[in-house]
């Protein structure tokens, strides 16, 4: 078969591999239908994440058809169309009894880590993946969704909303600001209204990212290279500061940008992905009563989302902007590297 | 009447000053019976505190017999003995309401922080204090509860359970750890219990507490100093981490050492009061699930705390270990600067 294959720094190829096999009883193999590329993606490409080894093939969004299952599935088969999430969960070690399947002790991979898809095992930018523990990584597609719509149900949704709006404890009547409106910061917004969110600030320093965020949910749109940017957004919440900060970038100015603009017993939530420390200015901090949470997505909410998506009531196809076919995989990749230019969100990548 | 008075960085004197009168309807006036010195009453000498201006009445912490009260005080009357919380609330404010005393909005000293004795306006180390919005700043003390159980809970023992306890979102079975174990420390070892913690370490760099610690209920003990304590909490908990680690000290190195020993998923509850701001090592912990908070203690459950007093449920008593008589206000002070050697938790200062 042909995947995408990670090179070293900076290098990758569509290139012909070995097809996976079912290695444990657990297993299922899925053709992949259709798939897409992560922010995630391009940092391993950095260099950024150095668990990841030459030779593996990359991604971890995918939906597809199930081709092969192991001895012991029994709720799968053959011709089942199935969203790939993005953590493995193995269902019967303490961490995912207790729905922490981002730290799921299952040893595929690694113990004690759920995103192992294109990271410590291979991954779905490929035409087969195996997929350890199917039964409870794989979730059975309904008739009515699309696999346009199903493939932002591998990471992006399930992360906005458990570890932005979950996490960030939101609810009815709340004002929540959205810091970075690229895709998962589009996915918290989308899915703010769920717990009662009533203002939803979009900031970004990208207006047409402004402009589409509008299309997702947002009440209101400040622009963060704007000198008020912050005056502008207390300004939205009479100088009180916003119930709930969601940080979907991953620097540390973006980080400190949600601590600036959050309410004394407000909550901050971390979604982006650091490659650095930050400076906590806990001597300011440690009397405004307020939360910061942080996580990988356990990717619990999945089948309840898919149900949202299925009654249209979540618009998971608006993140689909650019459309390849696999033997485009590196144009697909160009272009999403180049978003500022492109104006790309999610490019779909299909058989 | 005589207070200690602060006279700028390093001054303070048990000196001659006019008594308190009633300037709101809502004010009642206190003779204290009954005080205690914090840690805070030091940094402020130390110049930490800049809010706090020359002239100003020190103390936050008191017990004692209401003298007079104004027009609208209802509850309350002449002859009452009350705790007086370290958090004034007006009750009316939209914080209040939703039980963030800490950031109570009515205007006496500064609207917006719940903390004004001592502070913004004079505080409990006096013969008389002024006791704003009273009917929700005074607690009626039951018989049977003595002044020196009854001051632990102006500020110490809500401190410890509010914002350790309850903000670490400690649950039944918990492996809880409490880096410093002076008294907002062994107060959070006394009430994590509460909620049902099964296993409490203290970690201090004192022998003198970790053995005080066990009185209050820890179960295990680790001395901070030694080079394997960090192993020595993680084998306490089969490698895994502690599911709540509570920072009681307030400087960025036990700040990190709670971010150290948390396991995935689990909550640091900051407690202590700092002068600096910490590295947020985000670029490890983004992945970890963890949750931080922090804040200013609300002072919320200070009724209910009372009646486990009275129950005998809560060894309050327990935090006493040096006493004075208002006379011996300055040696007090010296005793209670001097912990480490002395040994002092809290001082007690009687009428």
């Amino acid at each position: 078969m042909k995947a995408i294959v990670y090179g070293g720094p900076g290098m990758k190829s569509w290139t012909d591999v070995p097809d996976p096999v079912i290695r444990n009883p657990s297993d299922a193999i899925v053709k992949v239908d259709t798939t897409t590329i992560c922010g995630t993606d391009l940092h391993i490409l950095k260099g950024d994440v150095p668990a990841v080894t030459v030779g593996r093939i990359l991604g971890h969004e995918g939906v597809g058809t199930i081709t092969e299952v192991g001895s012991s599935v029994n709720s799968l088969k053959p011709g089942d169309r199935v969203i790939i999430s993005c953590i493995k969960s193995c269902g019967h070690c303490a961490n995912c009894k207790s729905g922490l399947y981002s730290h799921c002790m299952g040893d595929e991979g690694a113990a004690g880590i759920g995103w192992v898809f294109g990271h410590l095992i291979d991954g779905t930018q490929a035409e087969y993946v195996r997929v350890p523990y199917a039964e409870n990584s794989l979730h059975l597609l309904p008739a009515g969704v699309s696999d346009e719509q199903a493939v932002m149900l591998s990471d992006i949704l399930p992360t906005g909303f458990e570890i932005g709006v979950q996490y960030g404890r939101v609810k009815p009547g709340d004002t929540v600001a959205v810091v970075g409106a690229g895709p998962v910061g589009l996915a918290a917004i989308a899915t703010a209204g769920l717990y009662g969110a009533a203002t939803i600030i979009a900031i970004d320093l990208d207006t047409n990212r402004l402009e589409k965020s509008r299309e997702f949910g947002a009440t209101d749109v400040v622009l963060s290279g704007a000198a008020d940017w912050k005056e502008r957004v207390l300004g939205l919440t009479d100088g009180k500061g916003v119930d709930v900060a969601i940080e979907a970038v991953g620097i540390p100015a973006t980080f400190s940008m949600c601590t600036e603009i959050v309410r004394p017993g407000g909550n901050v939530a971390n979604v982006g992905v650091h490659g650095k420390s930050v400076e906590l200015h806990l001597e300011d901090l440690w009397i405004q009563n307020i939360n910061i949470s942080m996580g990988l997505v356990n990717a619990n909410t999945t089948p309840m989302l898919l149900k949202l998506v299925a009654q249209k009531k979540l618009p998971a196809e608006k993140f689909a902007t650019h459309h390849f076919r696999f033997d485009q995989f590196m144009d697909a990749y160009d272009t999403f590297a180049r978003a500022a230019e492109t104006n790309a969100l999610k490019v779909v990548i299909t058989a």
